[in-house]
C-alpha cells in the first residue's frame, strides 16, 4: 500500500510502499480517504522521534473494509484517533476508537475531527469542568483544537467564549461562535480579558502557547478558575510565577497531552465523546474547520504550510 | 469578656474586656477554653491586615452555653473553625461549623483540630482526591498540618506517606505515622522521593514551602499526579518553571486557602470531616498533636514562638 514514514517525508518522492497492516484482535481495517497534519508529526519529522519507519498521522477518515472480529458494519465511514498510521492507503485501528461519520460529513471534515474535537471535549469537559454559562478563554482560536473548542464550548455548555488570534483570523473565530475575538496582535489579552470579564476573570483558559502567555494566563483566570496547558508553541520556561495569586485564586493549572494516554482511556474519550456529538456532527451544529487540502504526496509542503502557521483549522491531506 | 484584638495584642497586658458577642440567627454561643496560633494571626498583627478591633483567632475548643435557636445541647464540648474570635472568653459560631469533642479530647487537643485537620482533609480528599494507597509526599510534615494530614492519609487511606522537616523533627513525622521522614537539612527531598519510588514520583504533593520547593516538587509527581499548593513560606516567586514537564506528566497544581472560602463551603466541609473522623478521634487513631501552650496573655510570646519555628505540631493558648 502506499504510505509516507518518518524517514521517506523527505525524499523527492515520499510515497513508498508498505505492506497492507495485519489485523489485530479487536482491530478493524480501515480504507483510508483522508488525514490530517498535526504539530507532533512535524516534531517527529524535526527529530523529536528517532526517524524509521512509523507511518506518519494521528487521525484519520475512511470506510471499513474488514471488520475483523468485530460487530462494526463493512461499509461503514468513520473517523479514528490512532497512534499513527494515519498517512497511508489502510489502517489498521481498534474498534473502540471508531467515529461513525454522518452522511453529510465529508471525509476531509471526518479527518479533522478526532485530534482537535477528542483534546477540546477532553479539557474543557472532563479536565476543565466547564458549567453551563461560564466564561472560557480559548487561545489559537482559529486552529483546529481552537475552533473545535468554541464549537463545543458554546453547544453544549453555552458558554460566553473569548478567543486570541492574529489580526486576520478573529473572523473565522467568531463565524464559529465567538462571542469575543482579541487580536493578539494589536491588543493586550489580558487587559481585555478583565474589561469583558468586568474584572472577574474567566472560569477556564485553554493554551496552546505556553511561556509567553503563562502568567498573562493565571491573571485571567477568576477565583476557583482552572488554567489547562496543551500546548507551549511559545516555549516551556516561564520566570516570575507567582504562586501567591494561584494561592489567593485557589485556581488549578493543569497540563496534559492526548497522545500519550492509554488504549483504554482513549476508548472512553470516544464513546462519552460519540454519545455527545453524534446528533450535533449529523445536524451540522458542529461543523469541522478544514482550512486547507493537499495531496498526501505533498504532505511536506503541507507540513510546512503548519509551520508558517498559514493554516486556519485543520490541514488535510487527501488520500 | 477578655479578649485579645490585633490592636491589643502588642500592649503591656494585651487583654482587653470586649462585649460578649450577640447570638445571630443560626449561631451558638461558646464558652472558650482553648485556641490556637495560625500563620494567619502572625500575618494580621504584622500589618497584612489594618490593625484594628478585630479578635485574633480562626479556631477555638469549648462548650456551648447558648444554643440559640439551633438543637445543640448546652453543655456539648465542641471545637469550631471561625473567622475571627478565638482569642476570647466567649465566640458566637455558626452551628454548622460546630465539631463535637469526644469525652477524651482535650480542648487543647480540640483547639489544634479544625484548621489543621480541615486543611489537611480537604487538601488530602476533596482537591487532591487521594486514593486507597497512594503515595503522598508532605512537607513541614512536624507542623499542625503536616501530623494531621499524616494521620489522616494513613489512617484513611492507608497511604505511602513521606514526609520532610528538620532533623529533629523527623521524629515527630515518624512517630505520626510517616513511612519515610527526609531530613531536609541533610538530603535533597528530589533524589530521595525519586529513590523511595523507585523514580516515579509521588501521586500527590501537600506544600506549604512555595517557591523554595516548586520546581522540586514538580520533578517530584508522578504521571496524573498532583502537587497542592496550601503556603508559601519560603516566598511566591519562582523562575525557570519547565511547562513541558507539567503537560508530559498531565499533572494538575492546585492552591488553596481555606480561610477565604464561603461560609456554606465550610460547613459542607465541616459536615463531611465529621462524619469521616469521628470515630477516629473518639479510639485516638487521629490525635492532634499539641507542641506547646501557652496562657491567653502570652499571646505575642506564643506567636514568636511560632514565627522562630520552634513549634511541633499546634500551639495552644489556653483561655
Amino acid at each position: 500500500m502506499k504510505a509516507i514514514t518518518i524517514n521517506s517525508l523527505k525524499q523527492a518522492n515520499p510515497i513508498i510502499d508498505m505492506p497492507t497492516p495485519e489485523l489485530q484482535p479487536g482491530n478493524v481495517l480501515i480504507k483510508v480517504h483522508a488525514t490530517a497534519v498535526n504539530h507532533v508529526d512535524l516534531a517527529w519529522v524535526s527529530g523529536k522521534r528517532k526517524p524509521d519507519d512509523t507511518i506518519l498521522g494521528l487521525e484519520l477518515a475512511g470506510e471499513v473494509v474488514d471488520a475483523g472480529d468485530s460487530n462494526v458494519k463493512v461499509g461503514q465511514r468513520v473517523a479514528a484517533l490512532v497512534d499513527k498510521g494515519g498517512y497511508a492507503e489502510f489502517a489498521s485501528v481498534p474498534a473502540d476508537r471508531l467515529i461513525p461519520l454522518p452522511d453529510d460529513v465529508s471525509y476531509a471534515k471526518g479527518a479533522s475531527i478526532p485530534e482537535s474535537y477528542l483534546t477540546a471535549y477532553q479539557t474543557l469537559f472532563l479536565i476543565g469542568n466547564l458549567q453551563e454559562n461560564q466564561t472560557v478563554l480559548i487561545h489559537a482560536g482559529a486552529s483546529g483544537v481552537g475552533t473545535a473548542a468554541i464549537q463545543l464550548a458554546k453547544q453544549i455548555k453555552h458558554a460566553t467564549v473569548i478567543t486570541t488570534s492574529s489580526t486576520e483570523k478573529t473572523a473565522i473565530c467568531k463565524a464559529n461562535g465567538a462571542d469575543y475575538a482579541i487580536d493578539y496582535k494589536q491588543q493586550d489579552f489580558e487587559a481585555e480579558v478583565d474589561k469583558i470579564t468586568n474584572h472577574r476573570g474567566v472560569d477556564l483558559v485553554l493554551d496552546f502557547i505556553g511561556a509567553d502567555y503563562f502568567n498573562a494566563n493565571v491573571n485571567s483566570v477568576a477565583t476557583d478558575g482552572q488554567l489547562v496547558l496543551i500546548g507551549d508553541l511559545s516555549g516551556s520556561i516561564v520566570n516570575n510565577v507567582n504562586l501567591r495569586y494561584i494561592m489567593m485564586k485557589r485556581m488549578s493549572i493543569t497540563g496534559t497531552l492526548l497522545s500519550t494516554r492509554s488504549p483504554e482511556y482513549k476508548a472512553k474519550l470516544t464513546a462519552e465523546f460519540v454519545a455527545k456529538t453524534k446528533a450535533l456532527f449529523a445536524d451540522q451544529t458542529l461543523e469541522p474547520t478544514v482550512g486547507a487540502e493537499f495531496d498526501l504526496q505533498d504532505a511536506l509542503s503541507a507540513q510546512k504550510y503548519m509551520h508558517d502557521q498559514k493554516n486556519v483549522g485543520k490541514i488535510v491531506l487527501k488520500v
